[in-house]
């Protein structure tokens, strides 16, 4: 079953805390939302002090009134429950319940999210607090739904308490059954690490070279995300139970959570907090970076958990820690055009985080919508803007269906397992940037996909082209899957390091790309990472200019009937098969030996042919393309990011679905400007 | 009171570790220092294991001998209590005594101030070991004052050990009272950090991202203050019980130490180490650093704490660690013109580190004025022309005041809340450092001043312009004060980031810059910090160049009768004001939206015209311009702290005070040369 | 006795792990060894479990079967003592085993060399299954020897386990007998770090500023050297005694080990361990880096130790572990010649690491000779190549010796000290580097030489140059060591830093050089570090060109009949001498004040008129030539590092060991190509 939110129209919502504020000034701060547009608030999530002061003792004065109070206004509630933030009367009374370094060194009271999934102790007090909130507010009119904890394995995704030993050791336990599995799958004949006893084993431990058993630390992170499910689930089955026929959901997307999972195992949809400002802050040496627009990725990956989702956390201001993070303002339009991000990736719900600026801790330079100073401002006044625009496209945009007839894929054996090794973890990550960056650059939209052994071949059939670039760790069933895939007309594109790793992240006796050879109709002959301080080899093309070859050369030997499109060159293996097409069924594989950079990937594109609109548009780099359907209607977000104003040809006559307005031919879009066009 | 030395000389010094040498050696070094001139001798302060071999058990007889010897030689002896060195026995019984990380793991001997101020143990214990010592050397002729302990904060300044924690939680209880008090102050309500028992409350601990509560933090490093202070009472007290009638003082200024309320309640005058040699080696990338040059700011601290004050350790050589600190060797005539930096900014007394080099430990490297072989060298020639020359100044340059009418603001609440804050901590460093360098380079004497709550009016009035570039908590008391001060006739220049803070770092529910808005004439209608990939903006003038608007952008909105004396462009925010002027009964206040640097400062002083003794004097840059004034005479110095010879032009005859001769029109002074010119 | 391998021909070898592998692979492997040509197989060396599956259990079958069937092929076997790798069952039940940090956290299970020497149980259950393992295998005929332990110090070289402390202890008080001496030697005096009593005194321990007593640092490093050889000798001795007969060593050549002591006492040769593609990917900032060339100095170390030695370990293709070592593959050629570069300097057996690239664990990018595939490659065809080639000289050099008339010096004193000490250890190994480099460069061949107190002047003879660049820790009977070699026709040159402390890494009281000073002629009259920010001073020659005075500069006092051949430039001590030339006796000693560069040694090496074979050969910089002689015949190796072609001139008529060619005149030499000549 498809988990998505079901909206009729787009709506706008806030995250707020009464407790934060004197209650003198809840009243005007409702008001002002309502008058603003907006639908829903969300508080509650770091309030466990407020609901439970001391422990077994609870008390919803201070959230009755404001939930009383937001909904006296028409607004929403979205409660959240407050375990990402531990009272100081828990941590102190059970030590076990905090989240502990690799070294063993314990996180203490004074942060966010320094407790562990695992603890029997967090977990019962977890439990006791969710049932009595849920009692508590299972039948108020105002409460529209359920937030459970907050950004799950945000700054800190390992944990290390004792707590968490031994369920891992429970983990292995179930999943291997005997210590021969379990020895087999992690190889642990090398280096005698050899397990002769279950008491033997705990989660990776301070190593010399912080190196432990590659093998263990795959599974390791497979255990992180069951604890954070399992934590989810024991809150989600609690909230179900006490308070039905509410949303229950969680918001944000970290590391080490298979979030597809958790999505469809237990949430109604998936809410993501997106913060793009990020982009304008975090370096990005790669040619021609994306910046803000990186974010649309992040929101394809969103939407590939749910097809329509909420954004629980828009950006509204400049953001920042008083000790990390420091970010400038969102300049006139930014936030605007975020918001407009949001929705054309399949957002029908945008909450603003926060309605206003905190005054205290650690976050007072995380800005809200409202300043310290709560007078007017531009970022409010861009809000209004949104909320009356959106009045005109609200019924027509939600529950609509982004369009795209690419995926690019990866999947969590893959992300995990790459993330500790340095011969392929960064060449994903180069090459999905890559790729990405291409598909925006030539206005194809593309979905995000991830796969594992239970994917089916419909799913993949819903694309006419899979890019997977580093697909490492690939089963038999998984490279049939594909096999079929392109005897029925799809078109694959693999790069180099793929095929060659089991589940367990081990490497098979084959030469590579492993079960896949068969489909690529290639074996890789020889390979090579790129020489730090050597000359870096090249590809050459007949009918284009040469491009370098990044990274990491497989050398390939062709079998059969394959066709070569580029050989190495400035190489000892001059003149050899760089990247191959193999035409298979009514379908194509394409096998590239090597790490993908935007050239490369921009003449895929165009090798593959994927739609990108040149029949309706013409339209520079800055812009991207995005379409929502519905009803037989495409409606087409083109949406600026830079700071220069762009001119765009529409080759058709359009209505401007914001202003009303017949538009066609030459247009200007002004910098940071949204223009989105329904028929 | 005013806290100062009061000497009817100059006088020189060194310090001496006679434990290190052989006591053959003793005699020829105290009547080689003699023959130096040098007056004083500092010895004791890492000789705890030779007083007390064994806890209990005493032993004077090594320093009885040094200090009779000394004295001999005519020398009078600073004795040190040996307390920065705690003894291999004292931490080995009683580890508590040792200062522990923030991670909780302990510091262990090897090195030194590896203690922390609040264990009882190491409380009892120094109060045994000064009490021994001060009646053992009560009536010794030879003795002329005490030093506490040595370089208090130098190395760490943080200190969490169980008995700092105790000590914490006290320390809050007294200062907030109730829980209440301290949780609103800390604003606990965020990350739901509320404490319900005082148990609850430690010193910042190991936190997530480790980021711990900033207003939790800034009380730690106030709480870290008194604890020194409060352990120097202790020995100062029983210093002023069994050894009345000497001088009782402490050296070094580092960080995490009132030094003003220290000298203020405890000590004689304030004494500081002086290695303007960390100039030739610590990174700076600023516009023309200042390299030694700096230390003169240091200097200005210093006597903004004691007017007249002593240098207890003065640079005499290469300087470093064997692991770190990789100091060049001073150049001929460097030695001395850092002496002479010292006595133009206030300095009476001046004693050298250290005697000679040792030949064991970490600080081989770390060179006195004699080398490891003793044979006769270019720096003790150095010291002994000082020597000589200084008397032909001693007792006209001897409790004279330095002349400046101009101050650099700054507090210890907004030096240790920017320590931690990203937001405005950097910019006050940067922009005193731009300050400093714009008054060095047009010759404009200035002085450092330290405010808080207790500042009166006439403090301020002391001078003719105040700079207090980054005033980011600022009390509606001290807002007043300062709008008293412009009324008065007084020019303050304040910079972005004023007045949004309170005294706990929580901001203000108000328009930028707070309680600052009405003297400025300005609110903040909005700001950004300059975003690291895109383009600077920049400042406009009517009648000079672009500035470049660096760091953080405060777009300012005026109110009434402001003159706006530059606007930004470059920016979205093209034309809005950036720099105002508003004046206020016969003086003005000057609010820039920015952070300074150089270009901006420089045009600033020529605004509210400074005297540069133009005409006096006309002097290239690299000429420092210091004056001291004593009975109603000026004594100017002339310092030259490049490497080439610098011409310099005197509008008036002067008598050059070390050669006795006049001196006017073209000068040239050598490398490194110094001149001291009085009518 | 000179510890020798004593082979009567060159042998080749392959490290092969038959746990790793189901048994069916066995016999195919050990048949393709045979076929390529393999005389031994190294095995055992991380099977401890394997071994001893449960504590007291023993269990051989596996290795049995294995050692029979490589046996049955006519290979012969090299049995590892499996002590690297403790088996989980041993750490888990004996924690004191583990290594610990110098914080006192303890490496745990999970990669290898987390035990540390001194724990008395892992000493104990050592010696059980060396004993063991020893009686087991003692009359196996396959059975050729046996090498202890793997890469002793390897990844972590320091150790702090209690029993590590306790060990210490115990050390101090027999190498000083008094706390007295203790404390003399170590200068506790400063700092008060005087200890009082011997439960006091540790390992070096977390200090304030990482900066813990330097003489006690160099002490630990010493007693880690201690600990490590006492550890090999408890194997060594049980081997001695159950399997007699055998060859003992042990392979790899890491820090704070002193080898030559270890294999003088306990072992037949010593094994090295060689991976010059490090050479490819480590930062070499230097001017013309060697890259993989410079593996050549590290084994001219390891010849130092034994004239004639094993590779235990020789790189057979990309290394890597999965976390870290990002290697690429050696391009064709490379391995074979890598291999030469062993033989040339000294290895009569080179043995590869390993057979087959491992599929599990954190070395699956450490690639053997045959990929995961098994299949025919590149590398197994290039050690074919090399097996076939190397009879054709197998007679001739196996016992043959390396041909040098000049060595550079250093010593484990030296190296310890200055590992700790910035201010002389970076210069001993750039100093180091240059003068290698210029060798090599200038095609001289050279030695590594290692003094110590029991260095004779026979030793020194062995050549008629030394080069010592910065012999800091020099003693009075060295420098009169050097003063004879001087006087009988030596000639010597030494740099700055020279003789200027003792055994204790203390300096003395005397003018630097310290007891070298009279040998040199001159003494320091001033020294300083180049400034980071200020102009490099530069030497000057009369007859060639300036040269930089890098990093540290020493002004010359000539004392005597010295000549000085350069002084300073660009300096404040412009002119005066830099570095010198006394003749003394038949001999000449060279003294320069400062760091060498390439450019310096290589005039030098000009100037004292070493044979770099221009009668012979005239060869680009691009190609290493090395000597071996034996039997009255000289082998010269000429290697090709350069991936171009390399054009070699002639001089005489040669026979071309390989192929059996007479050559002369002109050759061209292909890239990584290696010809070796003889009469």
């Amino acid at each position: 079953m498809v988990k998505k939110i079901k909206e009729e129209k787009l709506k706008l919502g806030v995250c707020y805390y009464p407790e934060h504020w004197p209650k003198e000034l809840w009243e005007d701060d409702f008001r002002r939302m309502k008058e603003l547009g907006i639908t829903y608030v969300r508080m509650g999530e770091f309030a466990w002090t407020v609901f439970e002061p001391k422990e077994g003792t609870f008390s919803f004065e201070l959230f009755d009134q404001a939930v009383d109070k937001a909904h006296e206004f028409g607004l929403e509630v979205i409660m959240g429950t407050p375990t990402a933030t531990p009272p100081a009367w828990l941590t102190y009374k059970y030590p076990d319940t905090l989240n502990v370094d690799q070294d063993g060194i314990s996180f203490q009271h004074g942060a966010r999210r320094h407790y562990n999934y695992n603890s029997e102790n967090y977990r019962r007090l977890s439990s006791i607090i969710v049932t009595e909130m849920a009692k508590h507010y299972r039948d108020h009119p105002g409460i529209v739904g359920w937030q459970i904890d907050n950004e799950l394995n945000c700054e800190v995704d390992v944990f290390y308490s004792e707590a968490d030993h031994i369920a891992f050791r429970k983990w292995v336990k179930e999943k291997y059954e005997t210590l021969d599995n379990l020895n087999q799958a992690w190889g642990t004949v090398f280096w005698n690490q050899t397990y002769t006893s279950w008491e033997q084993v705990y989660l990776t431990r301070k190593t010399v070279s912080n190196s432990p058993n590659p093998h263990h630390m795959l599974d390791e992170k497979r255990f992180i995300s069951d604890s954070a499910i399992s934590y989810v689930k024991l809150q989600a089955d609690i909230l179900r139970e006490y308070a039905p026929n509410k949303w229950v959901t969680t918001n944000g997307m970290f590391k080490h959570l298979d979030n597809h999972k958790m999505t469809n195992e237990l949430l109604d949809f998936f809410a993501y907090d997106s913060y793009p400002n990020f982009g304008r802050v975090i370096e990005d040496n790669s040619k021609k970076p994306l910046r803000d627009r990186k974010w649309s990725w992040n929101l394809s990956v969103v939407r590939s958990i749910s097809p329509n989702f909420a954004i629980f956390e828009q950006q509204s201001g400049p953001g920042g820690w008083v000790t990390r993070i420091e970010q400038p303002t969102p300049k006139p339009g930014q936030l605007r055009l975020w918001t407009y991000q949001s929705i054309a990736h399949g957002a029908d719900l945008v909450m603003y985080f926060r309605w206003r600026t905190a005054t205290k801790g650690t976050e007072i330079y995380w800005h809200g919508i409202n300043d310290y100073h709560n007078l007017p401002n531009r970022r409010v006044e861009e809000v209004e803007q949104v909320s009356k625009e959106i009045h005109q496209i609200s019924e027509k945009i939600a529950g609509s269906s982004y369009q795209a007839e690419v995926a690019l894929i990866t999947s969590y054996d893959n992300e995990w397992d790459g993330e500790f090794d340095k011969w392929v973890g960064p060449y994903i990550s180069k090459s999905k940037d890559a790729w990405f960056k291409a598909f925006q650059y030539k206005h194809v939209p593309v979905d995000a996909l991830y796969v594992n052994q239970e994917t089916t071949l419909e799913e993949l059939k819903n694309y006419k082209v899979l890019v997977y670039p580093h697909a490492a760790i690939v089963t038999k069933e998984q490279a049939e899957l594909f096999t079929r895939y392109v005897e029925q007309g799809g078109k694959v594109i693999f790069g180099c390091r793929s095929g060659y790793k089991d589940e367990t992240g081990q490497t098979y006796m084959k030469a590579f790309p492993g079960y896949l050879a068969e489909l690529a109709g290639v074996t890789v002959e020889e390979f090579t990472r790129v020489a730090p301080f050597e000359k870096v080899p090249r590809l050459k093309f007949k009918d284009s200019n040469d491009i370098e070859a990044i990274d990491f050369n497989e050398v390939l030997q062709p079998h059969g009937d394959v066709e070569v499109l580029s050989t190495f060159t400035h190489a000892h293996f001059e003149g050899k098969p760089a990247l191959v097409r193999r035409n298979v069924g009514s379908g194509s594989c394409y096998y590239f030996g090597g790490v993908f950079n935007l050239e490369l990937a921009s003449l895929l594109i165009d090798e593959v042919g994927l739609n990108n609109y040149q029949d309706q548009f013409e339209l520079p780099e800055e812009i991207e393309l995005s379409i929502r359907h519905k009803d037989g209607n495409d409606y087409t977000f083109l949406l600026n990011y830079s700071e220069q104003p762009q001119e765009i040809l529409l080759k058709k006559e359009y209505r401007d679905a914001l202003s009303g307005k017949r538009v066609t031919n030459k247009i200007t879009l002004k910098p940071y400007d949204v223009l989105v066009l329904e028929p």
